[in-house]
């Protein structure tokens, strides 16, 4: 009879777990700021989320408190959302955070040290891969020598890339393993550094690089687990609980699944595919499910139209001011821009293009608007950087509801840059936020990390003020595109997920959404720029779990 | 209150929920058959399984039932595990049902009139794809021509493959389309078979049929989709619930996994990937998790080191019989087998070695018998097919628990072949099957589907007696090489389970194990091999679910 009543309870309760009654969770006592289902501010004081990590309620100060099953007290800290990036490389952050930094050391010695070291503390790496050394900022007066390196190890390659990626310095056995001699000729366009016998003495200028390049071994797969591992690690430090990955490939993408499969997913990805057979591949004939709780899912794939600015590769519509015999590159033709462009709405996929120059931008914009008359609906059309957009084409943003996907770190770290590239009278389309939505586009901020720091916060200060770290220039560059406080936590909030087809799921505090919140010390909403630039980050939950801070 | 109470139940519930106490279900009244966890036969007459799908008990006749949430009333049906084919390719399965099947053709003429009519059935493809001849079964004496496609088909290309899979013919235009000519060289592992002139008359054989293939369109997202889901109604149909998935590729992989994440996976996948790229890229530094509530893992990877021996691509210790210049092409040195099979090993994966020939499968062995010094432990080596066998070398299966996976309709199809190719001294060691038992091997069963049907009754029939499906030869064809009718059931369920590393979740109607069943009108352990290829599956149920039937 017990047994038969026990069971009669359970059924029902069972019925019960579907709604949020159950063993729910309320973090009492915050000041928490959320941008609401209409877009606007809201702030609440008290959050209850249920078993399944979605938010049940947002209470208001005096609002009662319901009866739940746990509950935690906030201390009066700050409650934010979960910061999510719009643009980033994820594997590329784990891959970076994972090779040796030398861009800091001030002599040879001080970086040889720091070899030694890091090899040590990695002896199960093959290869001990580095970056960032500068002979000229040690005062060196000449290439350091594989010699040298051999010196500290030599019972692996090493091989480590000059701070300005032209020339690369090697150890003996990167040599010996790559097979280069005294009688292997440089090839066209780089320079093998040898000593007076002509054997090559360490480091390898340019062209030359490939020689040893093509030896070093591609990343295992369970470099690859731990360059994830060390992604998740950089990205929840700064507070970001999800992310656009653009430019997924399969390794990438499998290796995600593997981080799912194992419960060692902890961020959300939003990937867009390195090209159509990652993408058919992967999610098939349409945008994949959103698999693992809202965890990962491939919904588009990103596209490239031009370069860089700083390598002049961005494609404009005059010449470069500071080289008028060049106008950059466009990587792809009109024609070849709208068919693949077509080929992904017609199975809809979104579709995120790079676009940095003028010329470029205004290109995507008019394959928007005639992609448009055919594929129809909510296809949320992404620009990715949109750095420099000529005035006379932003209409465009707003007709189609075009989102253009920015990253506020850029401009703060392009000013001078651009300025030159671009002279001083074409600047007024530079990094344009406000005009963005002036006209009715959509903006989604993010930070193109590692290229900068995935750092939403040094990121929302740059959006509200146009300066950088060190408060330059004074009053803010091309100030008038500024964005309030509210556009940028949104840009880094809501409207993040908006450009990835995940509103409803998380980047709000309101109930139905997953409990992807922080607690911190300050609100960005009053806080000034330097300030929020000093956020500390207290607690990291996501879906309701927390997985930082204690 | 109440909602505390009901709170406090629940809790009690929900731990109660890992016991196997509630929402049981008893399917009662059946004759049921299955090898137990010592190897045994078990007979049955009830079996509950709780809520997750699993096995809770298997009640003897006269046993007391236990009180469950459902009762279903087996009606005195026999109940079996569900079937295991250790040997298939599934995405094959899927693609050969929905193109040309050419199978059952019993001449040239018969295989042209069906090409011309499926042609003009589906105008819209833009290469007419099929499989199953086989020249030998035609009595045709030579390979068909190219020529002779062209009479029925010239406007496509035509692309179909042999029974074997170990050779293709084309149309003229198809070897137009990859233009391939008399200046071709042969492939290495491959030969174009040739006309007088050196043209290439039609037929590609192993390594050559890369040559057309390239060219042919890869199949859509969408088309793998449907392929896979029509290799599960096949499957189903055969009454198979779980396989071996023997070289699968990324996309094979990818095409599993959007079926199991949404929900439509039904069959067990055991997969091996299609050489290191997949496995390394899918499963990272070792076997990947069992996923979708056990229905996909990727534990190993499939080699080949040989052809086929109809179209003499098996590796010989003795010239062919039928061909006293060709002993076969082995597709590996030893050096290169046992570099992978050590690779896979060293990061757990198992190796399934593709090896018919006598020669072949004396080099696997030898394989294993090195590698075993330095990856000792579980590692369950399987050979595949294991058709051809030298007695001398049948020690070393035992010695290492080598698992033979081997086909029994094989040998039924290829006995008349076989005595041409070996002629009529060499047959000892043909398809051994009990032979590998003596010596202490393991046997797995299973189809090779689609190169013969993967119908595993048929199997069984062809493992008691080998005979074929007409009764001959009278007798069976070296019948001292047949098996127990407990081992041919072990070898299509237990057995091929084990050569997976599958024992414990499926394969045996035990406590623990998936609750995967068969309902089918007579029992195996005592039908003639004729009435065991009648059997008539009457419902097929997965993890608890019944998924055909009624």
């Amino acid at each position: 009879m017990l047994r038969l009543t026990l069971r009669a309870v359970l059924a029902t309760s069972l019925l019960a777990l579907a709604a949020p009654a159950l063993a729910d969770t309320l973090v009492d006592n915050v000041d928490g700021v959320t941008i609401d289902a209409e877009g606007k501010v809201l702030r609440f004081t008290g959050l209850v989320f249920d078993d399944d990590g979605k938010v049940v309620q947002v209470l208001a100060r005096g609002e009662e408190r319901p009866r739940v099953d746990y509950r935690l007290d906030g201390e009066g800290r700050v409650m934010l959302p979960g910061m999510i990036d719009a643009h980033v490389h994820v594997m590329d952050i784990g891959f970076a955070a994972l090779t040796l930094d030398l861009s800091d050391t001030t002599s040879l010695e001080d970086a040889l040290a720091r070899i030694r070291t890091f090899a040590g503390e990695n002896p199960g790496r093959p290869w001990i891969l580095g970056r960032g050394w500068n002979q000229e900022k040690w005062g060196l007066g000449r290439f350091p020598t594989a010699a040298e390196l051999d010196a500290v190890v030599a019972d692996r390659p090493v091989w480590l890339e000059r701070a300005d990626n032209h020339a690369k310095w090697a150890n003996s056995l990167a040599i010996q393993t790559a097979g280069v001699t005294a009688k292997t000729p440089d090839p066209a366009g780089g320079k093998v550094i040898r000593d007076a016998r002509g054997n090559p003495s360490g480091v390898f200028v340019d062209k030359a690089m490939a020689l040893i390049e093509e030896v070093v071994p591609p990343p295992r797969p369970e470099d690859r687990d731990l360059a994830f591992a060390k992604a998740q690690e950089v990205l929840l430090g700064y507070g970001v609980t999800a992310v656009a990955d653009m430019g997924t490939e399969m390794a990438d993408w499998t290796t995600f699944r593997r981080a799912g499969d194992a419960g060692r997913l902890q961020i959300r990805i939003m990937a867009y595919a390195d090209g159509f057979e990652t993408l058919e591949l992967v999610a098939g004939s349409g945008p994949s499910r959103w698999l693992y709780d809202d965890r990962l899912r491939m919904g588009g794939i990103k596209l490239y139209l031009d370069g860089a600015l700083g390598s002049r590769g961005a494609s404009l519509k005059e010449p470069y001011h500071d080289d008028p015999g060049a106008k950059g590159l466009p990587l792809l033709t009109p024609a070849q821009l709208r068919n693949l462009m077509s080929r992904a709405a017609m199975d809809n996929f979104q579709t995120a293009v790079h676009a940095i120059g003028d010329a470029a931008n205004a290109e995507v914009l008019a394959a928007v608007e005639e992609l448009a008359e055919t594929y129809d609906g909510d296809r949320r059309w992404r620009i990715e950087h949109a750095q420099i957009v000529d005035p006379a084409d932003l209409p465009l943003l707003g007709k189609h509801g075009v989102i253009a996907s920015m990253q506020p770190l850029h401009q703060t770290s392009d000013r001078l840059m651009a300025e030159v590239r671009l002279g001083p009278d074409r600047l007024e389309g530079a990094y344009p936020w406000r005009s963005v939505l002036k006209v009715g586009g959509r903006l989604a901020f993010g930070s193109d990390a590692p290229v900068e720091p995935a750092d939403p916060f040094a990121g929302m200060a740059a959006a509200i003020s146009r300066t950088d770290a060190k408060g330059e220039p004074f009053g803010g560059w091309l100030p008038q595109e500024t964005v309030s406080r509210e556009t940028a936590l949104a840009g880094f909030t809501a409207d993040a997920a908006f450009a990835g087809f995940a509103e409803g799921r998380f980047g709000r505090l309101v109930p139905g959404e997953r409990a992807d919140f922080l607690l911190v010390d300050r609100d960005p909403l009053f806080a000034s720029p330097d300030e929020i630039r000093q956020t500390k980050i207290m607690q990291v939950w996501i879906g309701g779990v927390r997985v930082r801070g204690e």
